[in-house]
């Protein structure tokens, strides 16, 4: 095996399959391609496969048969249940998949997922690591993602060296499922920092204080956080942040809301008491209820306030 | 008015009150005696008194007496009602204050308990302010407090004459009651970043993650707060915090636990919604009633992980 | 003291003493009117003293005026400053009570209020008790309101035979101040127990359950409580409640929200957690600021729901 | 199919097959047994075999090999992957089924398992139930369980001939999942009662009333529940419920945690808001890893109040 992995190391610019050609995927491809690597790829929607062709990859017809003509692999697809079809599915990766071939899942899904892939292709003599990413669709276009990756640490540098095409920062986190474990905690506080910076800035400005006073002070105190000096929530604070735009582009509610869903399964799963975690995924829950769905989560600061006119 | 003021702004290193000599005020009378201030203080306590006059300053009895031979008087008290009588009770300062005379209160308390001193101090021509602190004993010590300033703004910098001797910041917030708004908003969301921090970092670790390596991994991402990059809340990760230290020194829990009752009954009053700041409250009441109430309020990680055996 | 109470106690159908003549106060006066005592009415709206004139009350210019007319007086007012002001302020009862002088609160205050009223009172020779009510206009008019008392218990009888006019049931509670404990109480418990209903029925009916169904099973098991089997928010369960009726009439969410924030305020003094009563809060506070302020609280089911076309 | 399921319908006392022999599967089998029902069982822990085997019951070494033998069948088993090894597993049950066989699963889990038993039971000819049920361990020996029972309706009659023997109370919810959804709904709501009620018998306890009058305050007004009415939290308000015997008997916190758990997870994945539900999750969760996990449920009352002497 290690024989055989490490043929496959050397292998650079030989073809890399690629599952999942949505809104991040499409560009991740891009970019190995602009790197000089022949893609292999495929996907449900035709469309999406159009278009990458003219780009200069080679489509397929399902994932099955990208694992026979690739012995690197990269999948990026919306949910746990799609991860599963395209790696066990009938006409998944691993029908046809070769031994010794490096399989990076840079989805968001539940890590328990991630390890049950892992176990299923270490059966068929594959490697699985998980290496979700931080940053959207602008990130992916200018090779600027960060990946957390999960794996054996062997193939950590196998790894890395298709990442880097695709991202700017790639770090190792341990076995396979923390990728995912390090992105859901990310974005679980950061979801509870949003919520709370919304929070505090309402109440502030409820009691009088000015804003983008009340900003800089909490910037320069204990309160400070990513979402009070980098993303402010509130209109007028900031440039270049949605905030500034009515809530448009960046990171959507549904989104954030489905990596709280995670995070909160997980937290079921191995018993972890995540009361804030919990609480922010149920607001943003509502928020999507209520019509904020496809706005960047930040707008929990308007939806939190007290509408004209009351 | 304006003449009296400006007599009285001119004569520096005449005496200043001091009206509550704690773990606090202490220190910070004795920064005024360091800079050539005479002090004239008074505290309930005459264990606390004595202590001070062994360092230089004149005792007196009541709040009243201190305002009848002060016109500059800083009060450091624990709550509102203390303030009430401090200032409006039977031997209260405003009993006996003189015309032009500048109160400054660096309690944390209400807003709206500022904003009714203010009026009744203008009442009898007196001059309110407030001024709480952020920074703990030691920050006192070494006149290293921050102080966040709520006033009418001519005479901010009467204030910060004063101030500065016992802080190394001192920011104007706007008119009286904001200082208060300030530090309340501040703590809240210190709070809601610090149990945050505690949940997340306790669910990496059950998910297998490395704490010092999902720390790193927060604090170059969007996760990234206070509590997480400068006061982490898991044993190991940093020195000189009071994780590292069986969480003793540091900010109480019953003293957060007090700030966010403050939040609480300000949002209340607001009719604000702070369901994650509320929610921070409700733990921290919890925990002083579970035997964390000493503890440095980042405990919450402690008592948030399973325990041992389970 | 016990001979001018007494002689008091014995004066049935001399004049009644009635402040605050709104929504709630109006009928209750009138039910006094038609049980044969008159009445000495006064409000801040003239408007509404001279309907209650016109159904024979004689309308005077203040609380202090009643006082001086009556020696047994109710006051139904909005909120605490309101009750601070017609008792205590310039024009208020106490400026010309007559010792002796029965003193009823019904409005629902905070119980720290009606303490210090019921001090105030002892010092003129007065006795206050607070009589909070549950029941809406309906009630009030149909004198079907539920009184919860508290006071020294030797004027519980004078008390009940005034509040028996005006309500079916007058429930003794206790020292001064436990009136407003248990409705506060109360409210609480019910408002936790409506989003609970509200939350369960959404998930059940998600679930794949029928609404009228699940509200049986709920009602035939340890998940039954009022607002399931008496006063369901789901429109087609029940008929006669407001989820039937678009949810309006009944109490409104505002004053659940009021509600409330007097059960957070009390929580916060006593140093009592309450989490699931806090976020109770919090959820009524962001539906007023969503629109629902005056929609029966009931409508919280509306509030969770899945929007339309998402 | 109609003639092979009306067949078995008719076979009234031939063995009944019952797989999961723990604190509830065991006196539920001995029900079947006294209602002269033979019955072949198997478990994974022989102890709990042999004790059935002395009351009469055949015991055999797998669920296939249970299936072989039984046409109707029986599960009480811990948790959802406990229930996809007993039917899917090597030696699960759909091993060996024969078709038209009675499958009735009485564990309490996720509702999406439920649904996919049943599809996988109905490829194999069989027909799967989920019957889950509300009541303890002594309502199990005294045969008063309430069963709420899933799946296709012109089965319910067949199952309920068994459930009877071993319940006072079946309840038919609807498609497969349904049962399991109602025993989910009903156990959130209950949480969310019993913590609502534990909180405000707390808050009106401090607020100075009298435990026992607060209970009947609220049992007459809109904040009854079960858990104020029947299951009183508070100890000596009522007798024969845990709270007056330490806490101990009744419903464990963890078990509480457990379907807290699987309601999170439902409601994560069919996008309903629950924020009392989630908190009340979060509530029971960090009460196991402080020492509760054992204790009924309504020890909440005790982890809320104040410590003695703080």
């Amino acid at each position: 095996c290690v024989f055989i992995l490490s043929m496959r190391s050397m292998a650079s610019k030989t073809p890399v399959g690629f599952v999942g050609l949505g809104n991040m995927g499409s560009p991740m491809a891009k970019n190995l391609l602009k790197n000089g690597y022949p893609v292999i790829a495929t996907d449900v929607f035709p469309e999406s496969c159009k278009e990458l062709q003219e780009t200069g990859a080679q489509v397929v017809d399902s994932p099955a048969e990208v694992a026979e003509k690739a012995d690197r692999i990269i999948t990026m697809l919306p949910s746990s249940p799609n991860v599963k079809e395209v790696y066990t599915g009938p006409n998944g990766i691993l029908k046809k998949v070769k031994k010794g071939t490096l399989l990076i899942d840079s989805s968001t899904i539940d890590p328990a997922v991630s390890k049950e892939m892992a176990i299923a292709a270490e059966k068929m003599g594959a490697v699985f690591m998980d290496a979700p990413v931080s940053g959207g669709v602008g990130a992916a276009n200018m090779a600027k993602l960060t990946f957390m990756v999960g794996g054996v640490e062997e193939e950590y540098h196998a790894a890395q060296e298709l990442l880097t095409c695709m991202g700017a920062n790639v770090v190792y986190c341990g076995q396979v499922g923390t990728g995912q474990a390090a992105k859901i905690c990310n974005n679980m506080l950061l979801a509870i920092g949003m919520i709370g910076t919304a929070e505090t800035m309402n109440l502030g400005i409820r009691l009088g204080l000015d804003p983008k006073l009340l900003a800089k002070i909490l910037n320069m105190s204990s309160g400070r956080c990513w979402s009070s000096d980098t993303y402010n929530p509130v209109p007028g604070v900031m440039e270049g942040v949605p905030s500034a735009n009515n809530y448009q582009g960046g990171f959507g509610t549904t989104l954030m809301a489905k990596d709280l869903g995670l995070a909160q399964t997980t937290a079921t799963n191995t018993k972890t008491p995540i009361p804030l975690g919990s609480l922010a995924h149920q607001i943003f829950r509502v928020m999507c209820s209520r019509g904020y769905a496809n706005k960047d989560f930040s707008s929990v600061f308007q939806f939190l306030r007290e509408e004209e006119g009351q």
